[in-house]
């Protein structure tokens, strides 16, 4: 794994601004990254050949990859689907431009299944080539996992960024709705479609936040005896990998023995509910964002994603409105139920990633929180019985980003069964 | 005014599925009055030259026009901004490829103001080519109004369904949020950007919004008895015109006359402090969606705009955030008021189209509703001393979209000062 040696974000920024690195040497240092590891990896479904480099802004030297499901106007941009291979959008997306007044420079775009529903990318994981990434943000993830760049971009309807990120053992922070602008996007059902970021560690990708919008998202300090952590137990828990249960129950008590104030939080029964509606949702949105795609491009679409097109097509307005009717409930449950706790753990996949490249793995842990809106941050640490690497999802309330990224890194180092995770420049 | 004797969408529909009129025929008859009719009022940017007639599906037959803010793979998009002229998109707008598989003839895109912001297009007003047709829709207004096509589609992110159609003296109906899909708009302010629709009478526009979506939108017998209908006051009544003053008492009185429940309604504090939010909320979020514009674009796009643009990436997240949850304080105050009337009416704009085709007009009666999210029409019927339309917005809780349309149907004929605004084959 020495190979898969992070870049993180927080040293190369110190580095930077300590004069120790200047940014054309902090692009290039990814550049080299690149063509060393990205044959094998195949993160990027396109490299910039030349990328402007800016020496102003919070992100200057800052090298990231962009999830090709944003438009950029001077790479190509596919959405990870042969109907649009080679398309030069005439703008960059808002996200894509945010980067860029920041001073990042757009090293590549990363690797998406097709449209980031479920046709894999040709993105393997860093830690076993023969296991997927996740998906659908596999490059993004991936390129970050294998010390290719500090940062990415990519975003998540069902669990796009929190099981890619889990998979890959990254940081994966999935902020609350509209947090990140979304237009440029191609969209699959654009009341879930979240922008999200990856990078080294929490730390990392709660820097990055900060530095891409300007929020104050820097981490506070965490008293632990006042944050009421709950193990969250909903029925898919006993579906979950024996390996998984088992780090679930290590990081409460690794939480527990740190101090915080750790108890079990039961599912409500409207969440339950909620969650059932978020394949309706999704899939009533995609045959309406996706139907035009459907009738230009039918033949050069998967049939898996033709399928759900079409399915979506069929699901009436009135289910969908029931749908929306159960989700709106599923947020009022939420609200009340961190009126009670402040950050609930669960897994971020069922397990570690699965073997072969045909599957991006399952996003049951994740479709719920996607659907409620609030922000849910990836923590690496743990690792499975054959080495890949486990993810803790963290969730909070909707708003309360500086508080979950901030007690999210508190518990990483709790989590990390040794210092592979860790990143350096 | 006989000259633009208005195109009723229930007419045209009734006629052919009584075998008397064939879609081809109906398609022909909009293809012939756009050709009469176009080079005096600019409704179109772009005609198709040879437009697919659908011989199934529940708009068979129906002409519509379509704002140049959506995209369209087989007509141009330029978005109203010579910085687009003459840009083809690779696919449909979802709302495009939804008109087209309920049978619809995309008969040319109407015209927009740039970017459905204020910089003006070339389109007059139908009732006197002197005055504005109000915008951003102000094709799709004028193009309806001048009994081109019986039924269009526009966008509404402050005014720009409502007032363009008061102006015009049509009905336009902004539903419910995400009740019409946006994917494939170019988008201002996404949060705000909400998909609306124009047709000659309240109960065409119903028509049009049931048989393009497949909801259950048709109008409902309305026992007056049971409406509570508001005469909403709020300190911008104050800046109406005389005539558009004249006109709410009168509309007030004639529902009440008519047998409905008649009060009035004192905006809430919490409502006052909403309105407020709406242009913070814009701006911010029309700096990031049309960023990439302002960095790729800027000397093509109008001093206006800029400004816009670069006011927008100067509010900070924190004070978008605040507007958010004033917003949302609004939301909820929004819900408690429709607990005590059914029905809101309040001028669909502070009097009739001004006269001069370099401003649109002013959304200041429209930009709360737009921003609560709930549904609204505008009902015509009403003329100024000019003999200019006047038109009163009608306004229900989200989701009440029937019981609005219903209501506004039943009201409509009671406004009409006359017959010149009942449409016909």
């Amino acid at each position: 794994m020495g190979e898969n040696r992070m870049m993180s974000l927080g040293a190369l920024v110190a580095a930077r601004d300590a004069g120790k690195a200047a940014p054309e040497l902090m692009v290039a240092l990814s550049r080299d990254a690149i063509a060393r590891k990205d044959a094998s990896i195949r993160a990027f479904s396109h490299v910039a050949a030349d990328p402007a480099v800016s020496f102003d802004g919070p992100l200057a030297g800052i090298a990231i990859g962009v999830k090709d499901i944003f438009d950029s106007f001077d790479q190509p941009t596919s959405y990870g689907s042969s109907a649009y291979a080679g398309h030069r959008p005439l703008a960059d997306a808002a996200i894509v431009d945010l980067a860029r007044r920041q001073g990042a420079t757009i090293i590549g775009k990363t690797a998406t299944t097709e449209f980031a529903f479920f046709h894999p990318a040709e993105t393997v994981n860093p830690h076993n080539r023969a296991h997927t990434p996740g998906g659908s943000s596999s490059g993004s993830a991936a390129a970050v996992a294998a010390g290719m760049i500090p940062a990415a971009i990519g975003t998540q309807t069902g669990g796009s960024v929190i099981r890619p990120a889990a998979f890959c053992g990254v940081a994966g922070y999935k902020p609350s709705f509209r947090l990140l602008p979304a237009t440029g996007m191609k969209h699959f059902a654009p009341s879930l479609d979240t922008v999200g970021l990856f990078a080294a560690s929490v730390s990392d990708v709660a820097l990055f936040a900060s530095l891409l919008t300007g929020r104050d998202l820097t981490l506070e300090q965490v008293d632990a005896a006042q944050i009421r952590v709950g193990l969250y137990r909903c029925a898919e828990l006993g579906s979950a990998d024996p390996d998984m249960q088992d780090a679930l129950s290590a990081a409460a008590d690794r939480a527990a023995d740190a101090g915080f104030d750790v108890g079990e939080i039961e599912e409500p029964a409207t969440l339950t509910e909620a969650r059932q509606a978020h394949v309706i949702i999704q899939d009533h949105e995609a045959g309406l964002a996706c139907g035009p795609d459907l009738a230009r491009f039918r033949d050069q679409l998967s049939p898996r994603l033709v399928e759900v097109i079409e399915r979506g097509q069929a699901i009436s307005p009135q289910a969908y409105d029931e749908a929306r009717r159960l989700a709106k409930r599923g947020r009022a449950a939420a609200r009340l139920l961190f009126g009670e706790v402040d950050i609930l753990l669960s897994p971020s996949a069922p397990g570690s990633a699965p073997h072969g490249l045909e599957s991006t793995g399952d996003p049951r842990f994740n479709k719920l929180w996607t659907l409620m809106g609030g922000p849910t941050v990836n923590i690496p640490g743990f690792t499975s019985e054959q080495g890949l690497p486990l993810g803790i999802q963290a969730i909070a309330r909707f708003g309360r980003d500086r508080q979950l990224l901030s007690v999210a890194a508190a518990l990483e180092p709790l989590f990390a069964n040794s210092q592979q995770h860790q990143g350096s420049v």
